[in-house]
């Protein structure tokens, strides 16, 4: 749309100071995330570019780009590490990209909170932390390289959510500094509940420039494998750890026995044919967990104190959607499906007919006040159309699918259109330029005001 | 039984080189506890005296304090501050009070562990732990001057217990050090699930000399009242800040409007008819917190941060047992009922038909992975047979009530005997002579050893 009209060049000039690249290649990576986990996502997104990439390192020269993009009316999609699922951060419109990874300072780090630009990565920013006793609440499997910003604008849960839910939970941002996109752009603050506005929107409400984000006191995680006979052993056993509360732990990571297999660098740890619960617990209640393991007839096969495991992969990147990504170097005709299942008893079913076509993975996470088993479920994907009958199947039976196979932030994980987030999109964002398309609550609004 | 044949100043003299006394007045005040809570104890208990109180201040000593009692087949009733309400430390057959509170060492103090002898007052660990980040996972009301061995013997919950459920829950308790009283007293040292067996067992199963605790991280703990004007008003937001994984807590204590007026020196703070919350929070969460306060429609009328809250009396001081002991300083007539209402609707059933003769007062806690209501309820007692009609009628509406008009274990809170607790007993008290009484699974398995 924008690209037949927009003289590029001449926008990289006038962004003179700030770097900017135009170079094919680098585009070509700087559009990219993991979409391709999904088939679907694949066929509609693979040629999506941007037209330009720009690599501000301050906030005014966020607005600085902010002002030219308005005023040339180009799209603007910004860009974490691009290590989200759903398309995230494609730029469907081609236009700028706006990566933060240069903004990556943390501005003050107390105790018990921290300030921090969006392009920060989580694992960078955790190692100081933990000099102050202190850590992320939570991060994704892709940790080791994903942005602060990223997570906060395109995730939503991961290691740490068996303690403190999701991103979204209150109480789990603080504050949010953003660049409008006005003609005019300005700065703003959002506290409090205000901060859900920025939250799981994909870079459409704003341009994040600073984040304010509470920390968990750090404990030396102890990374530990326990093999079980039968799958529902293993699903027990991680509720009952879950619920455990004289227990410490940061994650709790459940495999159906056909996955393990997928888990190529692990195999001396996993006996072919058992199933097994990846995790991360507290060094000093190990001496619990372990008689938690005998009650259950686990089996433990590896075992890493906090400093013996910081020196290889952690088990970390073997669960969440790196399960995905370690199954689909083995058989890249493997695609997912994130599942809400709330209870074991939908776990038990689901297992009951998963047969070779689905296979099971659970996280356990922090939801109203329960731990409930989420499931990355493995797909052998055939077609669209049986894809979408699975859900449809899971679904009749109880469990929310945050479908990953759609690039909309209402078909995913929110299901339904957020007024406040749409009316706050219309206010700081009046020409849509941000992030297109994504918001389809927004695309209907705008196609309304057209109409009438 | 023991009394007549004794020679209590024989005895003493055995004991030369270890503090005793014999002294009436000491004597009295060594051989109570809070049990008058209950005008059904107390009627019981009231002429309850030891005959002779023991400090020891090591093991050695109190190895040889068993063994003298062995030698003599004299009672041996451990006792930690006295801080109960069940009975727990009467020497229902006299003989010998074994006070721990000169074993009031901390062993070792680490990050997330500590190793404390039994007389330690949990308040004063508490200052060393925070020292180094840390303190206990969970205390109750009478946390100043309260010993850990006598929370571990005869306590099960408190504030913390929103995080860290029971005492008896797995990992709240790592090893017990304890001497027997067999003819060569042992010193004995149970690990893991082991250590039930002297968990809530009143000291009837050995004498404990040295235990390793888990401890919480440190948080700087704001304490704030919220009113509300509806009771179940007060309690939903009881359940909600409980189930918030974003807000970090450590109390959650709910008071029926009758309840407020107990407390003379909050009047300030508690407006007539307004039902109140009583809460530590993290300082670090007290934003997010004050939204959900908002969420509510509560008002918060106290609000001190850590610093400023430890210059007056925390709290704390107002919640668990400490409001029956508030409550009764106004009106001796009012006793009390621990009952575990687990959900909301039971508790709004409760309240509708409390009329003047019950005040409902929750605490929440974590039990089986939700955080659940107790209720140490406020009773206008007229006759105990009036009492047991309203523990029959709450039993029979689905609520668990630990009675705290029994001084056994058993038909306490433990409801069941505990044939494992009654087997090492037998093991480690061949006669019997660790607070006889209180255990009734023994004392019948002694009966049936008799007619056999």
């Amino acid at each position: 749309m924008t690209k037949t009209k927009v003289n590029w060049q001449a926008i990289a000039s006038e962004l003179e100071g700030i770097e900017t690249t135009d170079n094919r290649d680098r585009l070509t990576k700087l559009s990219l995330d993991y979409y391709h986990f999904s088939p679907i996502l694949f066929e509609q997104l693979q040629d999506k570019r941007g037209d330009l990439a720009v690599f501000p390192t301050t906030e005014a020269e966020v607005v600085r780009v902010a002002k030219i993009c308005v005023k040339h009316r180009v799209s603007l999609t910004v860009r974490g590490a691009g290590t989200g699922n759903y398309g995230q951060c494609i730029p469907l419109k081609g236009g700028v990209i706006l990566d933060v990874s240069k903004m990556n300072r943390v501005v003050w780090l107390q105790p018990g909170i921290a300030c921090v630009q969006p392009g920060v990565k989580m694992a960078a920013f955790d190692k100081q932390a933990r000099a102050i006793g202190w850590e992320l609440r939570m991060a994704p499997s892709t940790y080791r390289t994903a942005t602060i910003g990223g997570f906060i604008g395109g995730g939503s849960v991961g290691m740490g959510s068996i303690n403190y839910g999701q991103i979204s939970d209150r109480g789990n941002l603080r504050r949010v500094r953003l660049v409008t996109l006005e003609d005019e752009p300005k700065v703003m603050e959002l506290e409090g509940d205000e901060v859900k506005k920025v939250l799981h929107a994909y870079g459409t409400t704003g341009i994040i420039t600073e984040l304010k984000i509470p920390l968990a006191p750090a404990y030396p995680w102890q990374e530990v494998i326990v093999v079980f006979d039968e799958f529902m052993s293993a699903a027990k056993f991680g509720q009952a750890l879950s619920d455990s509360s004289g227990i410490v732990k940061k994650l709790v990571s459940i495999h159906a026995a056909p996955i393990t297999a997928y888990f190529t660098s692990l195999q001396d740890y996993l006996p072919q044919g058992k199933h097994c619960v990846l995790l991360m617990v507290s060094e000093y209640d190990y001496a619990p967990f372990t008689d938690l393991v005998r009650e259950y007839d686990g089996e433990i096969t590896y075992s890493k104190t906090a400093a013996e495991a910081s020196k290889s992969t952690s088990l970390l990147e073997y669960t969440w959607n790196h399960t995905t990504l370690l199954a689909r170097k083995v058989d890249p005709n493997l695609t997912y499906l994130q599942t809400f299942y709330f209870t074991l008893e939908r776990v038990e079913k689901a297992y009951a007919k998963a047969g070779d076509e689905v296979m099971l993975h659970l996280e356990f996470l922090q939801a109203g006040g329960k731990a409930v088993p989420a499931a990355l479920q493995l797909i052998r994907y055939t077609t669209e159309d049986r894809l979408n009958e699975i859900i449809r199947d899971r679904e009749a039976d109880g469990a929310f699918i945050a479908n990953p196979h759609v690039y909309t932030i209402e078909d995913g994980g929110n299901k339904q259109i957020d007024l406040e987030k749409v009316a706050f999109k219309q206010k700081v964002d009046p020409y849509g330029l941000l992030n297109p398309g994504k918001m389809r609550g927004y695309a209907i609004e705008q196609k309304s005001k057209v109409k009438s």
